[in-house]
């Protein structure tokens, strides 16, 4: 067989970074509260696998998300290791209770689209923009690393396509603030491959000298060949929720975040390391269904790995 | 924006052809007999949504798939408008049935190992491709087409890792047969990426002059992405189950084929035509569930389409 022809996955990156947030993205849609406790046990175990970035909870206010209102409680309980403990602060109040409570990167959210920027924290994204200044101030005296969580940057659930150029106008005021990585977020699971594949080139061409990462939820069941698309086009960071833990404000029943051990298991199987114990992960995977009390969407746990094999029929006749 | 580079998606085709096989793949792995009204129903409701060919039903011997000894009769009642009606056939006797009940087409199959290939037909890989000499000559006679399911192309659950010279060694053989079309299957969601692409282009390269078809299982939660692959080596023809009826006879809880108004979706967001009504599948996904009783993995029935708004609650403040 000769296969001289280039094609993409002659470039495929050796290796990728998984940031866990299901504590995160994750808990927050889940309708009840989860023990603090289990969220420290759940977490414990994603470290445990070899989980080297976590967004571990969100500093909004209570009222608005009152799954989350132990988020200081769970960040002083977690045994870190090499973890590096992230977490989404919407404002200076949450980011300041975030630097108290010691996590090592604050990750900010603005949306690409009006509607839903104003929906999210209810100002538009320029007053989104301004906020994050003394956010940047006070992670850079606290010695704290900001990434941005660009949501709705596939498309926005209210106002539909979000042109390319928007996506970009944001970037670059996030850019102007020093931000370390971009997490281009399909935040309601409207991404296809084709426009991942355009929109993650645009970002990258236009502005090289910054960290991208992606973020897919599965809502429409494309979360796969989305991440193929990004990874593609160089994307070496992605977002994912353990067992697909988490789901859609306004799709009850559908799901939420990638699984992250059913894309352990793609990228380990395609030949690309993430450093992760993928037994490890399954297990936790496993205690996530046992800690939400639900099946949750996550495949491998379910069928194993591709390398569990099956014992012949035809041979023990 | 300049984006003068090319990449896999300047040379995705214009169209591709959606191969419904739920009341196969789907039907044999449910428990419980579906009752042919019903499964006539849906076949029709399938036919309505601009579905062109079908794998109908299996002429298998009842005492082995009891699920679908109403074969016959699914045939006989179906209307099937301009929709090829492709019926599997594990043998002559089967080919002989469904010649008698009219099908346009007829589906056989062989595993790429052997030992799948035993536990599956209880025969050989060559014991099976000769038996297919008297199925193509019926056929010949009986002035229908044959395409063959390459079962275990991308790995065995038994076996595991199936070498792409194997593959190539049985699609020789059946090109020698005349068969019309090959579909590569990754019987129990074993494929990543990465090994697609290769084993397609390897097919491509190898035997260019046959219709390749692949068939995916989500079983890992890479059937999305395996799609992707495949169609960036230019398969235009991929089998698929309405909602992901079906599952995995090695893992209870997993699932099946990939969710035809899944792919379908995806396929048309990024401006692939499959020529389906989109509604009327989604609407057919959810007669499945109806039929079937259960919820079935199909997420854009649940979630909706990517152009299916959602009122702004920021607006309506």
């Amino acid at each position: 067989m000769v296969m001289e022809e280039r094609s993409w996955i002659s470039d495929l990156p050796g290796q990728v970074e998984m940031v866990e947030v299901s504590p995160r993205d994750g808990l927050q849609i889940i309708e009840k509260f989860v023990p603090t406790g289990k969220k420290v046990e759940l977490i414990n175990a994603l470290i445990g696998a070899g989980i080297r970035r976590m967004e571990v909870t969100s500093f909004v206010h209570p009222k608005f998300v009152p799954q989350l209102k132990d988020a200081t409680d769970v960040v002083k309980s977690i045994e870190r290791r090499d973890c590096v403990c992230m977490a989404m602060v919407p404002n200076l109040k949450g980011a300041e209770r975030a630097v108290e409570a010691g996590v090592d990167m604050l990750d900010i959210v603005v949306s690409a689209s009006e509607s839903h920027n104003r929906s999210n924290v209810r100002r538009s994204v320029d007053e989104s923009l301004e906020g994050f200044v003394p956010i940047f101030a006070l992670a850079e005296e606290a010695d704290v690393q900001v990434r941005a969580s660009l949501a709705t940057a596939f498309g926005c659930p209210f106002e539909g396509d979000v042109p390319v150029s928007q996506v970009l106008r944001v970037c670059h005021r996030l850019q102007d603030l020093s931000v370390m990585e971009i997490a281009l977020c399909d935040t309601t699971g409207m991404a296809n491959p084709v426009q991942v594949s355009k929109v993650v080139k645009a970002c990258k061409h236009e502005i090289p000298d910054i960290q991208w990462a992606a973020h897919f939820h599965n809502t429409r069941g494309a979360g796969s060949a989305n991440l193929l698309a990004a990874l593609t086009e160089g994307i070496t960071v992605f977002d994912a929720s353990i067992a697909g833990l988490g789901g859609c404000p306004f799709a009850p029943g559908a799901t939420g975040n990638v699984p992250t051990e059913d894309m352990v298991h793609m990228l380990h199987e395609m030949g690309i390391e993430t450093g992760i114990d993928l037994p490890a992960l399954i297990s936790t995977a496993q205690l996530a269904e046992e800690i939400i009390g639900e099946t949750l969407p996550g495949q491998v746990m379910k069928a194993g790995r591709t390398c569990d094999l099956h014992p012949s029929p035809a041979l023990a006749e």
